[in-house]
């Protein structure tokens, strides 16, 4: 299939939550990029995680193989450093082939969860 | 009305929950593409499902009347295969005349169900 | 403060759960549009209902005043008719002046609330 | 890095709800625009606040600096007043560079808190 998307993409939101309650790992709270890539050649994507009070982490590479979809938890994110729980971050996500992303979170701190999602952010 | 919207949509965010809890149909865990014809034909929608680990399936074919709100639950999509729960996936949506699309997902896993929706990305 | 937005928006997912559990009117179900016209003059909005299996309903007209948010519940339109509750439906919004659309739902089936938004499809 | 987004940015739908449950601050109520400047310099980020009955307060000044993100907490905007509890808002958030803005509120009324999020409207 065509590539389908755009190169650049922003999660202004992030949040990891500190714990959570439940089976793991489904019930693990985490953040989540959604990414998919259509087109017929792997995607190297490179994250960039901003916070607050410090300069920006990374790059964070990853590849996504041709035709295929990574739902990607910030939480497995762990070169070139640990993306920390309970701060406030936000995502810049470049990729060489065009992508879609999606920003998903689950948040099991209480005893049910709950869940939001948004298309991330694409220019 | 005139016809509205845009030929094809993604959602790069699917994972339909394995179980439930509460009375169905209403609180089965779902994920839902709600697809809007507003012209005056038919619209002809390919669903192509992408996967972490597998070549993509499909085409689904479904059909939007002319002036019609269809919501599709994912689950139940049957041919060429049946989208398989628990299971990290992304969507294509293509069609043959404008249209929109927005995702929810209604997870009922636990006692108390959550719900998050998003406009799907167009181009 | 200049007009800010567009004059089309969709919101392709609707659906009016038909009960809740909660102290009313906040804890009561409902689906909202929430619109903002930040301009000088009123804005004439103009709602159409669509159905998975009849004609589309409405037009249901309001009027943003200048400078005002208006959080539309679906559940107060009564006028050219009332919108069912538990059943399936989108809205295409039409506006004199540009105005910005924000869906949202209040699920208060269960004892706890489940809640959800997005912007709006515009063109 | 670049920056990225647009300088224009709406949230329509805006509602701090009046109380909540849980150990604060993470679980008091409350509703955040996640702001994100990925420039090198900071961003002066003007906001105004719209109601139903009343004219617009504001502006609201707040500053982002280069390389960060502010999850800005409508609850803490003190000056020039501050944002009622339990009232429909939506809020018009105006910077000198390039910004990227997510909506997101936590609902702790209830026992089990409620999220939703969105990437909101720009122009």
């Amino acid at each position: 299939m065509k590539a389908i998307g755009k190169k650049l993409w922003v999660i202004a939101e992030g949040y990891i939550p500190e714990y959570g309650t439940g089976k793991e790992p489904e019930f693990l709270s985490h953040e989540t990029a959604c990414i998919l890539n259509t087109s017929d050649k792997p995607a190297q994507v490179s994250i960039t995680i901003f916070f607050n009070d410090r300069e920006p982490a990374g790059p964070f590479k990853i590849t996504v193989e041709p035709r295929r979809t990574l739902h990607l938890r910030f939480n497995d994110l762990k070169e070139p450093e640990q993306v920390p729980l309970g701060t406030d971050y936000a995502s810049v996500i470049e990729s060489d082939t065009p992508i879609v992303v999606q920003h998903t979170r689950l948040d099991s701190r209480q005893a049910e969860n709950a869940i939001m999602t948004t298309i991330a952010y694409s220019e």
